[in-house]
């Protein structure tokens, strides 16, 4: 009779907040040195982006030894969301990239930036951790949302994040009050984000729909050199709109009167 | 003519997610180094309690030396909110609370576990901030809120924080069936939190009162020494029901079907 063999883990590895910046500190300036040696052991990886997440497990190695050297390791991308229903990578996909798990090895899931599968891919594969039975270990990093919902002083009992808003403008018109009249009644902080390029749009019609009265909040690049966040009723927001960047991310946040 | 001082940034310092437990580690298994330094070098904090925030402070300055020694820094509480309409603190004592930001001392926001102001007190002196012109800093750290979402597998592309639901069963069975209507429109994960002494009479409630196929996250003390998280469906949680502890923290999270 053979011992079954330890089943692996899959841990939810946070990245920093900033990605694709000539300006990145020590990694421990974002990350506590915990969550850096618990990744300097991870030698299976599922990730965004396997560039990005490269130059990730490179920054871990400047602080930490690695377990096994970079061009060792197996790392492998979430399969592309499909389009349209039914197109969608299926579950078997996702269980074969589990698979080193039930050969014992912990498998380190990473996003490009903050939190993996939270306003990012992840939660398919973290489902189908649940489905076979492994465990799931999320290490302590931070979110752009919920700092930037710190930041806000808006309600932080109540709060619901809506991801992108429509794009075309009547919709997007009808979404921001459809939100502004749920914030009014459940008290509840709405928290949106945006594609960069879009920012500046987003800020316009915000300020058009939104009531004089309604608390607006806009963070930008939070974790990032120069990051800000800035409250006001959206009445003073028209008067001195900010100067948003069209290639750093921002998130919105609004509370009705 | 005098040059004006420098103003203070009021800086949110998250903490860890355990609290009370005896078995703290080092501070910087939870916390980046970057935030225990700039966390070392504040002399000046508004706390949410005034005895764990000098625990905290010790911990920091296990890893950093600390600018000013412990006995010698201004700890203040943040005012107990009132009961009832009009009792609790007016703007007046929040503005004095930051008083030292205009003299150009920081100010560090402590909860006593993760986030300030998320789920916690704080965003009124947050938005206190915001109305003085001052910078508000969030350091990067952990929310349970978020960990558990992301772990969950569920949603996190919408999800709304709930907060506690009622206590007594015919409203709590209500607002149930009332929140899993919201998940089935939007595809919006749910999130709620309990007192731990009422987590096991919540649990029985959602298992109660949940339709059979829709799916259940509890995450129990994560960030803290054996903490854990699991999601299935209502179905099969109702089979063989978690173990909760009354003293432990958790988080239930749930989608529908």
């Amino acid at each position: 009779m053979t011992t079954p063999a330890r089943r692996g883990t899959l841990v939810l590895v946070p990245n920093t907040l900033e990605f694709g910046t000539d300006t990145t500190g020590p990694l421990d300036d974002a990350l506590p040195t915990g969550v850096i040696r618990r990744a300097a052991a991870i030698d299976h990886w599922v990730v965004e982006n396997a560039k990005s997440a490269r130059a990730f497990i490179k920054r871990v190695a400047q602080l930490v030894a690695l377990a096994m050297p970079l061009q060792s390791m197996t790392i492998r991308e979430l399969p592309r969301p499909g389009k349209g229903p039914g197109a969608g990578p299926d579950d078997a996909s996702f269980a074969a990239l589990l698979q080193p798990a039930l050969a014992g090895h912990d498998i380190g899931l990473l996003s490009e930036a903050g939190l993996p599968a939270v306003a990012d891919p992840g939660a398919t594969l973290v489902t189908q951790a649940h489905a076979m039975g492994l465990a799931v270990e999320p290490l302590p990093g931070a979110s752009a949302l919920l700092l930037a919902l710190a930041a806000s002083g808006l309600n932080g009992q109540q709060f619901a994040f809506v991801g992108y808003l429509p794009v075309k403008d009547e919709p997007r018109a009808a979404r921001i009050r459809e939100l502004e009249a749920l914030s009014q009644r459940h008290a509840q902080t709405q928290i949106a984000i945006e594609t960069p390029y879009r920012n500046r749009a987003l800020l316009v019609a915000l300020l058009e729909h939104l009531a004089p009265v309604t608390r607006l909040s806009v963070a930008c690049a939070l974790g990032w050199p120069g990051g800000w966040c800035r409250t006001q009723r959206v009445a003073q927001w028209r008067g001195a709109p900010p100067a948003l960047s069209d290639r750093l991310p921002a998130v919105f946040l609004f509370q009705a009167a």
